[in-house]
C-alpha cells in the first residue's frame, strides 16, 4: 500500500475509534454535582483530542482477541482470552482520564494559557478548580479501572501498572522543570525525561488491555515496549517537525522551539557538537523571526548531525516498536498498531 | 475507667502506633529521584501528623483479627479472615498518603500558608512542584494498596473504594470553595461538604482494612459509618471547640473562625435563627479581638441555641459510631476505636 493510502487507512480506523471513545467519555465520566467541578472535566475532554491512547488500549484488545475485521465487537461487552465479558472500553477511558489529568496540571505548572487552541482549564475557570478538575479525572481513572469486570488478579494488576505509571509521570514532569533551569542536560538524561513523562503512558495503553484480558507476561511486556518506544518517536519527531514543516502546514511559525529557547534532543545533540545553539536565533518572538533566519538555524543543526540524529532515532525507535507487536496474532487490528506507531512520527507532512 | 485515665489509653495506643506508621512511612514511601520531587512528598510527611486515619485502619484491622492484647503482631504479614498474609501496615500508608496529598493541593487551593506550623508545601518549594509532590502521593497510594498481597477480588475492591473517596474528597473541596462565594448555605449543605471533603477518608480508613481481610458487607458497612460519623462529629467539633476552648490551650486566639469570618455549622444554624452573624466581632484580625468581644458572641451564639446545636451534634455522631463497633468481636483494639471516636471530639479539652 503506498505511504498515502496507510495514512488514509489509519486516519478512519483512528477516527472510527475516537468517535466511539467520545461517545464512552459521555458514558463514563458523565456530568454531576458539584457542577463547577464536572464541567471542568468534561471542559478539556471536550476540547478535543486524538484519543490516540484508548485507540491503542482498544487495538490491542482487537488483536489479541483475534476478531474477524468484519465482525462487530461490543467493547463494553469484550471477551478476555479465557472468553468471560469485561469492559474495554472502560479501561480505554481510564487512560484518557490519567491524559487529561496530566494536561491539565502541567498546563498550571508550565503557566501554558492554550491547550488545543481553547483557553487552558486553569485559565477558562481558576487555578484551584483546574487542580481539583485533575484530581478528580485521577480518581475516576481508578475508579473506572477496577470496575471493567475483568478477573480480579488481572485487575489489580492492571492497576498497579497504572499507578505505576502516573508515579512515573510526575518523575518525569518534574525532571523537565528541573532541566529548564540548568544547562548541562545531556541528550541521554532527556530521553529518560521523555519516557517518564510521555511514553510510560502510552506503553501502559497498550499493556494495560492484555494485563486485563490474562496475556502472559512475555506478551504483556512487548506491548508495553511498543507503547514506550512509539511514544518516545512521537515526542522526539515533534521537535524534528518543528523544524522540518513549512509554518503553513504547523499551524505555528517554524522553528518556534528554537525561538523561545525549548531545549529537545536536537539542541542538546548539536551542543554537544559545539554548536553555539543560544546563538542560532536572535529573534525573541515566534512573530518576529524570518524564515531565514530559520533555515539559517536549520542548516547548522543539520550540519552538526543533529536534525538527522534525532530523526533517526525516532524511526528506529518506530521500527523497534513495530517489531514487538509480532507477539500479537496477525490481523488487521495488528497491522492498525503498526500503522499507528508510523502514524505518529508522520503527523505534519 | 475515669475520663482522664481514657484519654491517657487511648494517646498511648495512638502514640504507639503512630510511631510504628512513621517507620512504614520510610519504608513505603521513600526518597527517590529526582530529588526535589521526593522531598517535597517527605517534608509534608515528616511535618508531623497524628496518623489518626491509618491508626484506625490498623486497629480495624487488630480488631477482625481478634488478636490478643499481649501478642505482638506483625502489621506487614497480617493475617486475613482466611489466614492468608497480606500487609495491612502497606494499606494503612495508603490511606495517609492519599490524605497528605489532600493537604498539599488543598493549601495552594485556600492560599493556606502554614501546615502543622511549618511552612506549606508550596510555600516552602513552590506551587509546581507541591502540585506534582501531591500527584505523587496519589499515585503511591493506589501503588500500594494494590500490593499489599490481600485477595485480589478484595484488593480490587479496597482500591475501588479508595478511589470513590478521592471523588468525594474532590467534591468536598470543590463545595467548599463554592460556599465561601456563597451567603444562603444552609446547615444541611454544610454538613453534606463536612461529609465529602473529610469525613469519607475516615470512612474508608475503616473500612479498606475489613474489604483487604475479607470481612462480609454488613460488617465493612457498619465500619465505614463508624468511620463517616466519628469524622463529621471530629470536623463539627472543631466550630465548637474553636469558641469553648481557652485561647492558650488552643495554641491560637480563640474564636478566630469569627474573626476571620469563616462559615461554621455554628454560624450557620445562628443565621437560621437570626442572629446578626457578620456583625458579632468587628476585629479585623485574630490579633486584634479582644476576649471580652469573643465573650459577648459567645454568648450570643449559646442563647440562640447554636453552640449547643453543633456540640449535641457531634456527640450524638460520636456515639452512633460507637455504636457501629458491635460487629468487631470484643477486645481491646475494639475498646480503642471506641475510645479514639471519644478523642477525635475531646482534643483541646
Amino acid at each position: 500500500m503506498t505511504q498515502d493510502a496507510t495514512a488514509e487507512r489509519v486516519l478512519a480506523a483512528v477516527r472510527q475509534r475516537r468517535d466511539r471513545v467520545n461517545d464512552a467519555l459521555d458514558d463514563d465520566l458523565p456530568m454531576a454535582e458539584p457542577k463547577r467541578l464536572y464541567e471542568a472535566t468534561r471542559y478539556i475532554l471536550e476540547a478535543g483530542g486524538k484519543r490516540l491512547r484508548p485507540t491503542a488500549a482498544l487495538l490491542v484488545g482487537e488483536a489479541l482477541a483475534d476478531v474477524d475485521a468484519d465482525e462487530t465487537i461490543d467493547s463494553r461487552s469484550f471477551p478476555a482470552l479465557d472468553g468471560e465479558p469485561f469492559d474495554l472500553m472502560r479501561a480505554a477511558v481510564s487512560v484518557e482520564a490519567i491524559q487529561s489529568f496530566t494536561l491539565i496540571h502541567d498546563d498550571i505548572m508550565d503557566e501554558d494559557d492554550l491547550r488545543r487552541g481553547e483557553p487552558a482549564v486553569h485559565r477558562a475557570y481558576d487555578t484551584g478548580t483546574a487542580i481539583l478538575a485533575g484530581d478528580t479525572l485521577y480518581a475516576k481513572a481508578f475508579e473506572l479501572l477496577s470496575d471493567t469486570g475483568a478477573a480480579p488478579a488481572n485487575t489489580v494488576e492492571a492497576v498497579n501498572r497504572l499507578a505505576s505509571a502516573c508515579t512515573r509521570i510526575c518523575e518525569g514532569q518534574s525532571l523537565d522543570v528541573e532541566f529548564e533551569n540548568r544547562d548541562d542536560v545531556t541528550p541521554e538524561e532527556y530521553l529518560e525525561m521523555v519516557e517518564l513523562k510521555t511514553a510510560v503512558l502510552y506503553g501502559a495503553s497498550a499493556a494495560i488491555p492484555a494485563v486485563l484480558m490474562g496475556a502472559d507476561d512475555e506478551t504483556v511486556a512487548a506491548l508495553y515496549q511498543y507503547g514506550v518506544d512509539s511514544g518516545r518517536a512521537f515526542q522526539i519527531q515533534d521537535d524534528v517537525l518543528d523544524l522540518t514543516v513549512p509554518s503553513e502546514q504547523l499551524g505555528k511559525q517554524r522553528g518556534s522551539d528554537l525561538v523561545e529557547e525549548k531545549e529537545t534532543l536536537i539542541t542538546l545533540h548539536a551542543r554537544q557538537q559545539g554548536v553555539d545553539v543560544d546563538g542560532l536565533v536572535t529573534a525573541e518572538t515566534p512573530a518576529a523571526v524570518t524564515e531565514a533566519e530559520i533555515d539559517a538555524a536549520v542548516s547548522t543543526l543539520e550540519e552538526a548531525g543533529s536534525i538527522d540524529y534525532a530523526r533517526e532515532m525516532a524511526e528506529d525507535l518506530t521500527e523497534r516498536s513495530k517489531e514487538r507487536l509480532t507477539v500479537l496474532p496477525e490481523g488487521p487490528a495488528r497491522d492498525l498498531l503498526a500503522d499507528l506507531a508510523d502514524y505518529l512520527i508522520a503527523r505534519g507532512y
